[in-house]
């Protein structure tokens, strides 16, 4: 087989064979198909598409390259959340402790953050003592005894999909449907969980701009999920505007802490979104309709149960609940700030979520490169949102950093992500479908 | 500048700016822009094509990003002649020494076979002695005493079209009309030349299937080279069926001399050929009709003076006459040969040009890798074409190799490229078309 003569089928728009596929990803991952060629037949794909075949291959190719995880000790009772990743996304810190508290597993393995996106460990990671490097037998011990631990992804899991998205990323090959689809459901079934909800993002700050396509990319994936024999739903959710009122790691651990604690103002959005993903997923785990298991999350979340469960897995991975508690409360006193204020009247009518997610990164919440260190006090609070009316002077926005130039600059940049209006503003309902 | 949002550009079909090509070409050049990368971006092109505007740019950063060969000593004598690549294509030995003959000065840089296609520089290589690796003094030198040097590319002329070249070649990303028109007119233009006659081809054997295609490709490498103040023709040719009558290094080298010599039987296609693309050179250089220079091309055929310029040629070059002479005479005995016998009656009506360069090549007379020796002795002569009726049992060509295991399977593979008709055929006329 040559490979120029995949990247030339491919470039003609013919249907890749699962042995073609499998030479291309594997003989990538040996390093005998060089990076040069992978990038020309993703760019390729990136144009021609796959088939639904093409794609349910390149899945289990990919989900198959490495090692798996089998969580089939927990019986039907294993459920996986997946973002398509968003600013400002701390669903999984609340989601999990939830539907752990209502009796389903959370044996997740998460990612760190891409680019403008945050990601789940890096979050956890800000918490004092937070261990996101356990071994498996940790990960499954902690499982068993909670319900519920988060670490971070397994290096030899679905290796193919770290080696293809780092070529992806530099070669402006990430947005491609076909390429996303067998990327996340590839990880997905490697992680061997029996249940599946997917939160799949549009709007400026996702992979995906419009609902309509979020929607495509949703359902492809839950095909794919359903031809592999897994508990699978997708709810579309909109990522125009960051989720919740902070964007960074240790500040988004703190809006979490605080609404499992109870304290839900002006954190509407977050919550629907965190208990109507929880509800897909006990609804799965427990083959119940969606209502009940909405219920049943809401009891969670109400009752204290989540927020113990989320103490708990902070224990059970060597955190400390005490110092973070310690550190959340000293938070402003230890870290620069800049206050964004309003320059005129008016009604905020949108914050660009992919901005803000930049700014967030130049703060310091994100990396720049593979190696940067991430300031996990950076970030942003966010205190209009759109649909606020505010007057000229008023305060918009704090932003973090422990590095007093990285503020330099970040009071315009977030400016340039905030848009107002002279009417008021009908905000788009949070959840736009679930698919299944 | 970051080259991902320059590959994005291209992606969603934006017209890229001469910094960003500059960026890009150049980067890759030097390095700082992995092969990967540029290779993302070139299959980007493949799809989305480029502007009239971005290839002129393309093709001068392309002949600018070395050194460039200063021809102006011969003033307007100087005349380029470029072929897009063929299969039995020895047009150079012949037409260079036309029209050096006939007061042209041909000081022309040549490549090696590339894929089925041959090269000039290993044909000329099969020559006793002939060297192709001449200072650009001893160019010069000889380039003014005979009118005529052809040696091998100066690997400093045009880098980046070598460097993406060997990209292109192993990521199907060869056949692009924009990628082809920089790499050619890059090469021209950095070649110095006054007048330029290039040779588009069209057909089984070339990169441009249809004589439309070549059309496009021609007629844009003469606007660019007409930008750029150059005296610049394009004769569109056939190459659906191998020029002349054999294919190989030192049998391609016979076949020239033959027909320089005066000996044009059954070579009518190839005479055609050379005499327009001779026509055209002359037209321009002495600024005449081509009507007029067809004659002066005639001419210096049947008077022998070509012949007299090629022998002249050959020696400058440190060649031998007596030992080529001695080697073409002793060709049959030296060399294993398969007779290709027909397995039925009927009328040849197709040979299928890159089927049997590719055959030609697995015999020996190209290169499977980078690193192949070349055998100059292996090759085909194809004893009946397109048109001839034969009979079954009637030798249809003859395969030769130095290596006999290389002959095996050669007669089926040859077959393999051979259509019968029952009907007399209707031959295309060999000239499609002149460009200016």
């Amino acid at each position: 087989m040559r490979f120029c003569d995949i990247i030339d089928k491919k470039k003609l728009g013919e249907e890749l064979s699962y042995d073609e596929l499998y030479f291309a990803v594997n003989g990538f991952l040996e390093g005998t198909v060089p990076d040069y060629q992978m990038s020309a037949l993703l760019m390729a794909i990136c144009f021609m598409g796959m088939t639904d075949r093409e794609i349910a291959d390149l899945t289990m190719i990919t989900a198959k390259s490495g090692q798996t995880l089998d969580l089939s000790r927990f019986g039907t009772r294993s459920v996986d959340k997946h973002s398509t990743g968003g600013v400002g996304d701390k669903t999984t810190l609340i989601v999990a402790p939830i539907v752990a508290a209502a009796g389903g597993v959370v044996a997740k393995m998460s990612g760190r953050g891409l680019g403008h996106t945050g990601g789940t460990v890096d979050k956890l990671e800000s918490i004092p003592g937070y261990r996101v490097d356990l071994t498996t037998e940790e990960f499954f011990e902690i499982s068993e005894k909670t319900g519920l631990s988060v670490i971070s992804a397994n290096k030899d899991l679905a290796p193919a999909d770290k080696k293809l998205y780092a070529l992806r990323d530099v070669t402006s090959t990430v947005n491609s449907i076909p390429l996303i689809v067998a990327s996340i459901m590839g990880k997905k079934l490697s992680a061997g969980c029996h249940n599946i909800v997917l939160d799949v993002k549009y709007g400026s700050g996702a992979f995906m701009k419009t609902p309509e396509d979020a929607e495509i990319l949703g359902q492809k994936m839950v095909d794919i999920g359903k031809a592999c024999k897994k508990n699978i739903r997708a709810v579309i959710t909109d990522m125009d505007v960051p989720l919740g009122r902070t964007i960074g790691n240790l500040s988004e651990v703190q809006e979490a802490y605080s609404l499992l604690g109870g304290h839900d103002e002006g954190l509407e959005d977050l919550k629907t979104v965190c208990l109507t993903l929880s509800a897909n997923m006990l609804s799965l785990v427990h083959g119940i309709s969606v209502k009940s298991a909405y219920t049943m999350a809401e009891n969670a979340l109400v009752s204290g149960k989540a927020l113990e469960k989320f103490k708990e897995m902070v224990m059970a991975h060597s955190g400390s609940i005490s110092k973070l508690e310690e550190l959340l409360s000293n938070y402003s006193t230890v870290v620069e700030t800049t206050n964004v204020i309003s320059p005129k009247d008016g009604y905020i009518s949108a914050l660009d979520a992919e901005a803000l997610g930049i700014t967030a990164l130049n703060l310091g919440a994100g990396r720049l490169t593979k190696d940067t260190k991430i300031d996990y006090l950076a970030g942003i609070t966010l205190v209009k949102k759109p649909g606020d009316f505010v007057k000229k002077g008023d305060l918009i926005a704090k932003l973090y950093s422990t590095q007093k130039t990285k503020l330099i600059g970040a009071e315009d940049a977030f400016m340039k992500a905030v848009s107002f209006s002279e009417k008021p503003i009908n905000l788009r309902n949070i959840i736009y479908k679930t698919l299944s």
